[in-house]
């Protein structure tokens, strides 16, 4: 009965028959039990964990027990005792029996198939599956494009006419996949029931502070925070460290091109086998290092933009994701620009592109999948020593599998692996027209990234809450100013080609003209593309009118049986 | 009471106490008496017209009276009596003491204040309002820029540094006046109520006529027309009949500037001041030309549309938006973009924009308030010939004002209005570095605009049905896409002028590279101002979740009464 009062509190959007749960609370461990019905596991976790979310406080100006817990009516218990430490994890437990199932269907055959996206979400929640759902997508949509790369590869084609159709080709086909990916997400997200969800009251983020004020919107007493001390805050601190670090990224540039001249210097010297690998070094130091740059700019990212103390957990995803975003781009892309158009070496753009992605692609791979799964596998060993000490039972009792699961790293939100999808798409659209074989790395490494991320969660991990979702949010135009950005390179480089420059024998003005011209109609066309295809499938876009003349009607019929005088009551 | 059944139909947004009210209807004409109450006129008039084109066969197989009109159950009455000419008419009669005292406020006095945008909202509805106040808003913010132009024309710079800095200046003031019009447009539909109001469900319009068939979405029997033979009717007939009157619209612009050369010779064999006038003949008799064919195209376009038997209202006026604004731009602006960019002669580009704008302004005024306020006076006359015949009462009785009015001319909309406004944008923001007093002009046109559109809309035209409205709807995509494009032209412009291919004596390559950097520059921060400045304004926003809000709090309380298997029916 609760959960169902739940559903409606959260505005699930689903016809419901029957839904019997139960949900076992202890003082400082919850778990959550399986539920039969029609309300998925996920669906169900999300209702409890918002229903514990608004244990709020009334009249009691403390935590019971502990004096020195200040509260204030309306504020979330359990957000206090997070936040004070007395409650140190709130997590889900993971299911055994559905996990096994879930896993043996996702990875543990290797086959060609879809993915169990519904399962997925039954399990994780809307916001996984369609982060899984994408990297899916996104992978086959990247097989047409790997295909025509292959021959570049193998006949060693040179040909810039050639290279020039295969941009051509690559910038219809980007905007293309971003423009389908949008109606297949509203399918997604229509058959979850999550696209035309209204999203709930938004709650102050748990690490937010402030003087106690009365928000204008509830009329309740809650902490305020100043608008203008935090644009202070980003604009004085912020801004300026974002800068920094773009310019200490520059300087790091600078000196792998010096590394550069000096193989190279030593290389023409005297040229051996050996010297020829040496000309490889540079490049894949390079790449270690923008990765642990870009890793220690995320921690203080984050840093930062907590200090700036937002109110909403929205309004600090938005501000952390633009702050990773700019920073990550300069610093992965910054180079392969300079190589581009500033020396317009196109042999060592090629070089230097196939190293950085290919570095960039293992190293994700082993900090992402492998090094957590060691670091699990020692402290499982270590807890099942201790459990053997303890017990013969084969059943795992609760107690125990608590323990072993606080012990798991915690996922830290799907955050990580898009903006690692995100960067691909940049090494694979950016310079396409030079390095044709990018896509084909792309698809290899993204085939591996579903089975290690699907194994990543299920194994390493500490089970996330689900958080529903009717898209991939932010990151759709994170992609589509990706693609807006790779037309304006793709059509200078095209421009820089020698065959494109030979039909301009007399003029360079006029085949600048040329190619600025084109690009122009190249950015009109693809925003023509994004209006004229319809962002919801015209099948779902029935299925929602529907939905709202039948709710429209109902309405009406209900009017039918009551005064006016109380409908009115009913609206505000 | 009928009246706020219809409110809530409608979706009207408001607290209600009392709205006491009647309709009077008859047969044949409907004329709305004013209401007392929290309702405005404009409110009432379009719930009562909602009402009426809701009377709804049920299972009369033809209309009561005439066998000849076949009917299926839900087809509205209103609209087949009018589709067959059994109704002639159905309008709104205008409110004589109201309309007196609104013209009083409104126009009849010259005074420097605002328009009374409340009080024509309350007596035309939201539609109206707010095209008053773009127009009102658009001139207030061309100001600046005509203050910026005077000194141009008074002093004769010719300097394109100074025309460079004034290029500059207006690219900025455009989209900074657009993003803060959404922000003032918010602003008025939440005091008017209609910013957060659902779109009511929609009917097929008028026009439309298909074969018999259940629509997938009410389930009703419905006519129905395949999507298929749209689509072939609009890219077998409609795109290449635009296309061929764009390629007229050239040919007519080539004729144009032979008549120019010939002037010209003739000017220079023999100079004299007659000669001198000479020259601006051509231009004048293309400006005539141009806005005869935007006439016959609008009524052809209008058909066109019209015949693709679109099902809904809103395609069809999106249609026809399309249609029209891609050939009054290519017609209004080729000859420009032909001196500009082809013959780069700015002495010549200069002249052609004054005497195109200045025709086309003086053009619009006659056609618009003169002509039909002529052609009304006569019918006047007439009516009042006739009038004075048949009875000496001083109070004109009903019968008698519906005959009159039903003579006036019946006002097809904004559209035309904002046309105007687009095409007056346009002349000012594409070459506004090359003739700087455009603003000044438009700034001028714009008051006189004010007045001569009130006084038409009060005197000349039938009372219109009031549409309620929350923004300008698409002109506001329209005009931002002029503003993109105004970018590019003006580049190209400074990039032309010889000042600024001083800066780079030795290469022309160079300067085509930095002007498209800074073209590209200052589209990205276009796209980024547009990101930033929020649409509605924080007051608002803080407004509009208070009340969603509320509204939460209000579910709660009433599920807390009711079981939930009730409620779970209420939902679907």
């Amino acid at each position: 009965q609760r959960l169902l009062y739940g559903a409606e509190d959260v505005g699930f959007f689903k016809e419901i028959t029957t839904a019997p749960g139960e949900a076992s609370t202890d003082a400082n461990k919850h778990n959550f039990k399986e539920f039969q019905g029609n309300l998925g596991m996920a669906e169900c976790q999300y209702i409890i964990k918002h229903e514990l979310d608004n244990l709020r406080a009334k009249d009691e100006a403390h935590v019971p027990g502990y004096p020195k817990m200040k509260l204030y009516p309306g504020k979330s218990v359990i957000r206090r005792m997070q936040s004070k430490g007395i409650l140190v994890q709130v997590f889900p437990l993971h299911e055994k029996e559905e996990l096994k199932r879930l896993s043996f269907s996702w990875f543990k055959k290797i086959k060609l198939s879809f993915q169990p996206l519904d399962d997925i979400r039954h399990y994780f929640g809307e916001g996984m599956a369609l982060y899984f759902g994408f990297l899916e997508y996104f992978t086959l949509a990247l097989i047409p494009m790997a295909l025509i790369g292959i021959p570049y590869y193998l006949f060693d084609w040179e040909d810039y006419d050639k290279f020039t159709v295969f941009a051509g080709f690559n910038l219809v086909w980007c905007t293309v996949i971003l423009e389908l990916w949008k109606r297949l997400s509203a399918s997604l997200a229509y058959g979850w029931g999550t696209l035309s969800r209204k999203k709930a009251f938004e709650e102050p983020r748990p690490g937010f502070h402030g003087v106690l004020g009365v928000n204008p919107v509830t009329g309740r007493a809650e902490p305020l925070y100043s608008n203008a001390k935090r644009q202070l805050r980003i604009y004085l601190v912020s801004v300026p460290f974002v800068l920094l670090c773009l310019y200490l990224s520059l300087y790091v540039m600078m000196i792998y091109f010096d590394m550069e001249g000096w193989a190279l210097m030593i290389h023409d010297e005297e040229p051996t086998f050996w010297t020829g690998l040496l000309l490889f070094i540079p490049s894949i130091i390079y790449a270690v290092v923008i990765e642990i740059m870009n890793l220690i700019y995320r921690y203080a990212a984050e840093f930062l933009t907590g200090w700036e103390n937002h109110r909403l957990e929205s309004t600090f995803q938005n501000h952390l994701v633009l702050k990773v975003l700019v920073f990550n781009f300069f610093n992965c892309f910054a180079s392969l620009f300079y190589i581009a158009f500033v020396m317009q070496d196109m042999v060592l753009l090629r070089q230097s592109l196939a190293t950085l992605l290919i570095t960039s692609q293992i190293l994700n791979q082993i900090m992402e999948a492998f090094l957590p799964y060691w670091l699990q596998r020692r402290r499982n060993k270590k807890a099942h020593k201790r459990m053997i000490k303890t017990m013969e039972d084969k059943e795992l009792p609760l107690s125990e599998q608590v323990k072993l699961e606080a012990d798991m790293s915690t996922y830290l939100g799907t955050f990580d692996d898009y903006l690692e999808l995100f960067l691909l798409f940049g090494y694979v659209s950016l310079f396409s027209c030079v390095y044709p074989l990018a896509a084909v790395l792309v698809v290899l490494n993204n085939v591996t990234e579903v089975y290690s991320d699907a194994f990543k969660m299920c194994k390493v991990f500490k089970r996330p809450f689900s958080e529903p979702a009717a898209n991939i949010g932010v990151w759709q135009l994170a992609f589509e100013a990706m693609s807006v950005i790779a037309v304006v390179t793709n059509c200078a480089l095209i421009g820089m080609s020698p065959q494109v420059k030979s039909y301009f024998p007399e003029s360079e003005t006029q085949l600048i003209m040329w190619v600025v011209g084109f690009e122009h109609f190249l950015l009109a066309s693809k925003f023509i593309l994004t209006f004229v295809i319809p962002d919801v499938p015209k099948h779902i876009q029935i299925k929602l009118s529907r939905l709202e003349f039948e709710s429209l009607e109902a309405l009406k019929k209900r009017h039918q049986k009551e005064p006016v005088y109380k409908r009115l009551t009913y609206r505000v």
